[in-house]
């Protein structure tokens, strides 16, 4: 009994992602109602099945469509500003007097209309979308207001809506104390966690994260927010680790968290309880690489645990203004001795666990969402090895086509 | 007395890159014949002349089409195998024996015809149009023989035929020593002394570069090299002191060389005869970064001497697959902690003096060559802030519109 496809790509190269590379070369994937129906040798496929539609994809490389799993890319304002004063000779004290760092990029995001901050924001989402991402999380943080973190989510909400990409919330309220609760960081804690079961009530809200640092939260106020998503039912993810040990790695793990982010400073400890607690490690190189960090992160030890490694941009105007996966993918080789397949998975396999939708993307396997980006390359390695350049020819997305670079003039906010 | 204009360029901040940004807000600029008639204040445009076109810029930013000073575009073939054999845990010494390293770019590119080495170079090419790129250089060092780095040459012209960029071609005969000539380099380069006069009868040498390093040519070969091409009329360039101290930047500096490239291991001798022999300091952050070199060059003194510092990608197979003008400025600053003015100054105004082309090229000013970049951006400095981002929203070459993302399937090889 042969099956009825709405879609056959055919002629193409196929990295699913299933075992390594999962390599199935002069291969063909058939798409049904925006999920893969079956995929095999090219050759095999007339025996298999029957589609309304086929599309040739003239030789190049399919692999599932890329998941940037942590970024802040809906935020107004940026900090060039700050940038150049910084590299002209100014202190971090001159930039904090002129009301610089993470203030003013709260202040100009709460001064922003819903359909400002989708704006601003759309030519760093095109961007990524240019390069093969089908899967974005995206983060609050720089409302911390009930009203303004709301907005932030909203707008988020709307890019999955009317972009073609998948998009995943994320509550940041912990990213940083606001003025009015200056020196009332435990005051502002039960702020953002009376905050929580209003914006998931708005259904704003896929996963709850924090910013677990020696200039962030510490380690009880983390486990407070924790606690409270919890009780709602709502998975976890925290900031751990990056410039100091703050056993935050330890604490999301043991509440089952989906990830621990950044992780330069993590001890072994951390990797042991992460294993245990199934906790995929996201890797940040654009953090570490714009703030001239000089500590990687224990990749070695984590691959020894076997704790799954994410790769993500960060997105954001403080520490890492990159709008690029394909260059963290190869920040982590470079940088870091990630292998290329390391770098793959960790924006597709693994980057979906991270997102706790193992079961829907991040692999090219029959019943998963047809998510896709197709590459005009070599082998797969070329995704890691050249920097700056992009050989997307094409994206996938629920099944449907579409050319790499997305025309923002069609994406207006409505 | 009103000028009669073929376009105006209107409603745009211009960054003129003489003297600092020269930065000119709500500004203009006329174009006839390809070059710059006019500019100042767009509100004065309408007194000083008339336009058969006028072209709204929408508020956005223009500067001067960015310049590439030093790739090696052209060439066929890729080395990321290379690249994850290395990160899979292989020896430098396992890569050679199964035939790796710049010797396998050198099989892949005698081993082409002018019209794939074009057509694999395309791909690379495009991704510098996108960002804005108006000017290009290019060398040869991939063929080794009279025949081969003729057909580097001649592909490298046709680019600038074919596709809407300026080529400067640089004869880089003296890359490496090829297998035919192993332990007999100094045969190789009368070899190559022989090869330059063909070269240059046939129009395609507007430079001559060498690799002077511990690994490659010593200072009496290069010396060697720049005799003949002095003798030829042609202007000297060099690979210099990027491994180790060879003295090079004196010698080219010596021959009133254009640019010395590199200079990791400058000393402050060199720093003082490019100084007087008025050669630019190229610099080249991919190469340092992808090697993970963690010497940088000697900026600080290099700025102190009132040496012109130039920025390019060195886009090459081995050790520098980056195709991305923008990342080196921002890998500049932020590795280097060079400003984003001598970023941008670094990729304009001093990048056409490393050509040898400051009369046509490298600022807005009246009388030179129509090229510019549109950004959407709201400072200059913004360009070298974010990375793996392109906010180019138009390109205009020789006076003609483009959009950035050239089609590549309308400039195929003919
Ligand atoms: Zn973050
Ligand atoms: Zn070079």
């Amino acid at each position: 009994m042969s099956a009825a496809w709405d879609v056959l790509y055919t002629n193409v190269h196929l990295a699913t992602m299933v075992e390594g590379y999962g390599e199935l070369r002069c291969g063909a994937v058939a798409v049904k109602d925006g999920r893969i129906a079956w995929l095999g040798a090219a050759d095999d496929a007339a025996a298999a099945g029957a589609a309304a539609a086929v599309h040739d994809c003239g030789g190049h490389w399919l692999t599932p469509g890329l998941i940037d799993c942590h970024t802040h890319i809906v935020h107004a304002g940026n900090r060039s500003d700050e940038f150049e004063a910084r590299l002209n000779g100014a202190s971090y004290e001159d930039i904090s007097k002129a009301g610089g760092g993470i203030m003013s990029t709260v202040r100009a995001t709460r001064a922003a209309s819903d359909e400002e901050l989708y704006a601003q924001s759309l030519p760093r989402i095109a961007s990524l979308l240019a390069e093969g991402v089908t899967t974005l999380e995206i983060k609050s943080g720089y409302g911390l207001t009930l009203e303004s973190e709301a907005k932030m989510l909203r707008v988020a909400r709307r890019v999955g809506e009317l972009l073609p990409v998948n998009v995943a919330t994320t509550f940041l309220g912990a990213h940083a104390v606001p003025p009015e609760f200056a020196g009332r960081a435990d005051d502002y804690v039960d702020a953002v966690c009376a905050m929580m079961p209003v914006l998931a009530e708005q259904g704003l809200v896929d996963a709850v994260d924090a910013f677990c640092e020696c200039i962030g939260f510490n380690l009880e106020q983390t486990a407070r927010v924790f606690r409270t998503a919890a009780a709602l039912g709502l998975p976890v993810k925290l900031h751990a680790e990056q410039l100091s040990d703050m056993r935050g790695a330890e604490l999301v793990a043991h509440y089952g968290g989906l990830s621990a982010d950044h992780l330069e400073r993590l001890s072994a400890e951390g990797i042991a309880a992460m294993k245990q607690g199934g906790t995929v490690a996201v890797l940040l190189p654009g953090a570490y690489y714009f703030l001239r960090d000089t500590v990687p992160p224990p990749v070695a030890e984590l691959r020894a645990a076997g704790v799954p490694m994410a790769v993500a941009t960060d997105n954001n105007p403080g520490t890492s203004p990159m709008t690029s996966l394909l260059l963290a993918m190869n920040m982590v080789c470079t940088l870091w001795r990630l292998t290329p397949l390391e770098a793959l998975a960790g924006c597709t396999v693994h980057a979906a666990r991270a997102l706790g939708r193992q079961d829907e993307i991040g692999t090219l396997e029959v019943g998963k969402r047809a998510d896709f980006a197709l590459w005009d390359i070599a082998r797969p390695a070329d995704l890691s090895y050249s920097f700056g350049y992009n050989p997307c020819r094409g994206v996938v997305n629920g099944g449907v086509w579409r050319l790499p670079q997305a025309a923002l003039a069609g994406y207006a906010f409505r």
